[in-house]
C-alpha cells in the first residue's frame, strides 16, 4: 500500500527508524506496521502528534506515522495544523486502518460487573451508544490512549474494571475480551499519514492524492470560488476541504485541501501554479499514493496528452510558426 | 450578546433550565453565563456533547451550550456531527470565550516541584510549548476536562501536583495559581453554540450567521463549485466550510457550512432554495446573531431592495404589464 | 409555427395588418406568410427595418416581420439594435425560411450571355462562389433587395442580364430561371421575428425562446462571467450571445442574448431577476415559441417542481415551522 | 498606430502592395492610409471583402485592409466569417476611422432640390434620421459603396441628385458639399483590420488584442461558462464576443472573440492553451496592437512575473527541491 516508502530514493542508508503516536498497540502503530519494512524497523512511540513530528524535524527518526482523519470524526485537527505549520515536513504515504473496539478486562467477568470503563475520550465517543445499552450506569475514566487504558487494566493501575481498546492491543497484552465489535458505527476507518523531511516527491502511481495548505488572500464573497476555479478549470477533484482559523484571530482563515492527483500531472501542476499566483503563501504538503488505491477518472481534456498538445500548439504560435 | 435568548418567543413560561458540557467551571459554563438570565437559571452539567444535546431533545432542558469551534483547533467535530444528525435541534445563539490557562496547585509551590500535570488533552496541546520551556521533564496525566483536573488536584485524587485549567475554576475552587497566561497562542477564543428544539428563528440583527449541512449530490470535479456558485451568485459569503465524511464509508461527504447572513434576508433565502433544488437533503441548522457582532457588508446588487425591485420587474413581465 | 399570433389576446378586433421588409416577394414576405391569417391580411412592405418597426410603434400596423439572423451571416445587426432601442416593441413570434437562390432573366438565355448580375449585396455574397465558377468575368450591380433586382430585370431597368433572387419572386414575376439552388452553402435558413407593441407575453409552449438586451455594468475581467453565472446557476441555456457597442464610443457594450425557455418558467424568471439586480437596465424583448419547435431538456434540479419544492421548504423555515 | 506593419520581419523585400475594400475613396482606403508606408505603396481596390482576402491568400498582395466592426452596427459579419474560414490568414494590425458623412452633389444646389440620394445601404442607415428631417420625401437609390455613389453623381450615371459619402471622396472628386456631419450618431468609428499571410506575430506593445475563433464543443448549459472560465481564471478580459452559426444548420455555433492582451503574455498563452484542451478546433487569428492604444490593467496575480514565480515554485516541487 505504501510502497513508495521503500523507494530507493527514500530508503535511508542506515536501518529505518520510525516514530508513531504511541503508546505501543495503538491504531497508529497498526498503521505503521502496514509500511513495508516497518515491522523489522525500530519503532519509537511518541507522546503526542507534535512530539512525533518534532522527532522527524530533528532527524531522530526517518518518518513518523500520525492520525489525520477518520470517517467518524473528520479531520484530526492538531495533526493538520502541526504539519501545516512545520516548514520542513511533507507527507509521503497514507494508511487506512479499520476502527473496531473491544471491551477487555484482566480476567473473565460478566458485563454486569463492569461499573467503570477507561479509554481515550475519542474512543469512548465511538462506543458510548453500545455502552449505554449494555453497561448499567457505567462510569467513564479517561486515559491518554486506548493502549494506555489497556495497560492500566493489565497492571491494575485504575479503578475501572475494563478498557475499550483495539483488538490488537488486547491480544498483545493477553487481556480477556468481554465484548467485541462494540463500535457504534461499523465500517469506520482512520486515516494516517507518514510524514518525513523534504526529499523527492513519491512517484506518481495513477491513484494519488496531494495535500495543500492555502491562506485565503481576501475575506470576501467569491474569494473561495476563485480559488476553487483554479482546480475546476483544470478538472481537478477535491477530496477534502476545511477552512481553518489561522490562530491569528477569528476571521482569518486558511484552507486545508486534499485533491485527487499528483503534482507530476500537468493538470495538478498548473492548478497549483494558478493558486500560487494569487495566494503565494500556498504550501505543498505532499503528493502520495492513495491508501484506497482508487484511481481517478481523468477526462480527455485535462489529460497530460491534452496539456502537451495545447502546449505545442501555443508554442508554435508564439514561436511564429507559419502554420497555425 | 445573545439577546435573542431572552426574546419572548423563546423565553419559557417556567424558569429557564440549561444543560452545558460539564463539569462546573469549564469554559462552556463560562459561555453559558454570557446568556442573559443564565446566571440565575438552573444549569445542568452534562458528561458529553451528545449527552447535553439529548437533554434538549428529551425536553429536560430548554437549551444546551456546547463547544463548536476554537481558533486554535478548528471545528469540534463531535458537536457538529451531533447537531447535524439530530433532526430536532437548531442553533439559536453563539458565544465566544477567550481561552486562557493557568497552572494551579492545591498549595503554593515552586515550578520545579511540578513533576506531573493533569488536564484535558486538548488543553495540554495548547500549553505544551510553555510546559516544555518551564517544567523540567514533566509528565502529563489526562483528565476528562480541565475542571475535573482542577477538582482532582483540590481533592488530592491524582498523582499530579498541578492542573492546567481556566482562571475561573481555579478561583472557584480556591486553588493557588502558579503561572497564568500559559497558553502557547494568545488571543485564542473558543466558539460555543446554544442549541434548542425547533421554534421561531431568532430575529435578524444585521450581523447574523446561518449554519447548514449539505450532502454533496455527486463526487466529481465541479460539484462543489456548483454548490458554491449558488452562494456567490447571490453575494453570500461563507465564514466556514468543512467537508465531512458521512460515516458511510470514505468517499461520501457532506459539507458543514457557516455563512454570513440570516435566512430572512432575500439573498440567503434564495441561495438556500438554490442549493435545495440540487441537494434536497440540505439541513438548516439555524440563523442566529454573530457573537462578534461584525455586521456584513452587503453590496447594493444583493440587497433586499434589489431583490424586491427585481421581483417586481419580473412580476410585471409575467403578469403581462404593458410597460416593460 | 406561430400560432400565438392568432391567440385571441393578440388578435385585433379589426382585420390584421402587417408590415414587412419589402418589397413584395422577399424572403421576409415569405416569413410573414407563415403566420396564420397573414395570407388574407393586409401586408404593407416597408423600405427598411426601422421603417417597418416605426409603423408598429405608431400603430399603423399590428405587427411587423423583420429579419434578425441567418445561419450564414449571423445577426442582422440593424434589426437587433432597432428592437433593443425601441422602448415599446417586443417579439411575439419567430419564423425560419430556407434560403435558396435562383438566377433569373427576362427571357431564356445561355449562362455565357450573362455578363452582369444584379441583386442585394448580401445575396451576392452567398452565391459568389457559384458565380465565379459558372459565369465568366461577371459584373455585380447592387440592388436594394433581391426582389427589387428581379423587378429591374423584368422591366429592363438595369444593364444586368439576370438577377439573383428567391424562387418565389421569380415565379411571381414570371421570370425565366437560368439556374437554381445556386447558393454556395446549402441548408441555410434566415431567422425572422414578428414584432408588435407590448401586450400579454405569448403563452409558454415548452419550446420557447427569450430575447434580452443587457448593458454590462462594468468593463472588467469576470463581469461577463458573473452575468452568465446567473443563467448557468439556474440551468438556463443560451442559444445566442453578441456583445454590441452601445454607440456611445468604443469600449461600452451591451449584450444581446437569446436563451432557451420562457419567462413564465421559474428558472428563467429567477435568472432574469438575478441579472436585474446587478444590471437594472436589462430589457426584456419577448418570450415566444421557437420556430424549430425543438423543446429544451430541463434537468430535474431546475424544473418548476424543484423551484416550488425549494420555495416551500424555505418558506417553512422563515415562517418558523417547527419541522425543518 | 500600425507600426508593426513596418517591422522588418513583415516588410517585404519588394515594395509593399496592399488590397482594400474599394473602390478608391472609401473609409477602408482611409484606414489603409494610416498604415506607415501605405501612402507610397501600391493600393489595389477589391470588389468585396472575400475578394480582397483572396488576393492575400494567392500572394498577389502583401496584406489587405478590410472593415470588421463599427460602433454603430457591431460586427461586419462577412469579414469575420471570411477570416475565420480562411486557414492561411491572420490579423496583423487594427485601424479605427471616425465615421462622418457629407451630402455631396455635382454642383451647388438647395437641399429642396434633392429628391433622390444614392449611397451604400449601411451608410443610408446611418443618416436616415437626418435625411427624414431635412430632405422632403427623398428617395434612396442603393449603390455598391459610398465612393461608387459619389462617382456616379460626378459622372451623372444616376438619377439621384446627391450622394452620401465620406468627406475625403467628396474632396478627391471635387464634389460640392451640401451638408456635412449628417450622421445620426456622431462619434462613431469603424474598425478595420489588416490581414496578411502567416508570419511572425507582431510584437507585444502592452496594448494589444488577440482574436480567436472557437467552436463550442457541446450545446449545453454551462459549456460557454466553462469556456469563459479559462479566461477569467487567468484575469483575461474579453472585448468582444459573438456566437455565430457554423453554417452547418441552426444550433451549431462557434464563438468569435477578441480579448485584451497578446499571446506572448503568459496569462493569454495559458488561457488559449486551456481552451485548446477542450476545444482543439480553436483558431488563433492574430495578436496585434490595439488601435486605441488603451493599455490594459493587468493585476499582480496574473502578471508575467506571477506566472514566472509560480512556474519556478512548481518546478522546484516537481524537481524534488528540498525546500518548498
Amino acid at each position: 500500500m505504501t510502497g513508495d516508502a521503500t523507494d530507493p530514493r527514500h530508503r535511508p542508508a542506515h536501518a529505518a527508524r520510525y516514530a508513531y503516536l504511541g503508546p505501543s498497540g495503538t491504531f497508529t502503530e497498526a498503521a505503521l506496521l502496514q509500511v513495508p519494512g516497518a515491522a523489522e524497523a525500530e519503532r519509537l512511540p511518541a507522546s503526542s502528534v507534535p512530539a512525533a513530528l518534532s522527532m522527524v524535524e530533528r532527524g531522530e527518526v526517518d518518518a513518523a506515522m500520525v492520525p489525520i482523519e477518520n470517517s467518524v470524526e473528520g479531520g484530526v485537527t492538531a495533526t493538520l495544523d502541526a504539519v501545516s505549520v512545520a516548514h520542513r515536513l511533507h507527507i509521503v504515504a497514507e494508511s487506512l486502518v479499520p476502527i473496531s473496539f473491544v471491551l477487555a478486562a484482566a480476567a473473565p467477568m460478566p458485563l454486569e460487573g463492569v461499573r467503570a470503563v477507561t479509554t481515550h475520550t475519542h474512543a469512548w465517543a465511538q462506543v458510548r451508544g453500545w455502552a449505554e445499552g449494555h453497561l448499567d450506569d457505567v462510569e467513564f475514566l479517561p486515559s491518554s490512549s486506548t493502549a494506555a487504558a489497556a495497560g492500566e487494566i493489565l497492571r491494575g493501575e485504575t479503578s475501572a474494571q475494563a478498557a475499550v481498546c483495539s483488538p490488537l492491543v488486547a491480544e498483545q497484552l493477553g487481556l480477556h475480551v468481554l465484548a467485541e465489535g462494540i463500535e457504534d458505527v461499523s465500517g469506520a476507518v482512520t486515516r494516517f499519514v507518514l510524514v518525513s523531511r523534504p526529499g523527492p516527491v513519491p512517484e506518481m502511481t495513477g491513484a494519488d492524492k496531494t495535500t495543500l495548505m492555502i491562506p485565503l488572500p481576501q475575506d470576501r464573497a467569491g474569494a473561495l470560488m476563485e480559488l476553487l476555479e483554479q482546480f475546476s478549470t483544470r478538472g481537478v477533484n477535491l477530496c477534502r476541504i476545511e477552512s481553518r482559523p489561522t490562530g491569528g484571530g477569528l476571521g482569518q482563515y486558511f484552507f486545508s485541501i486534499d485533491l485527487e492527483g499528483h503534482v507530476a500531472e500537468s493538470r495538478v501542476a498548473e492548478a497549483l501554479a494558478g493558486v500560487h499566483r494569487s495566494a503565494p503563501g500556498i504550501r505543498f504538503l505532499g503528493s502520495y499514493p492513495r491508501a484506497d488505491r482508487r484511481s481517478q477518472h481523468v477526462t480527455d481534456d485535462v489529460s497530460d496528452a491534452a496539456f502537451a498538445a495545447a502546449e505545442q500548439w501555443i508554442g508554435g504560435i508564439v514561436g511564429g510558426a507559419s502554420e497555425r
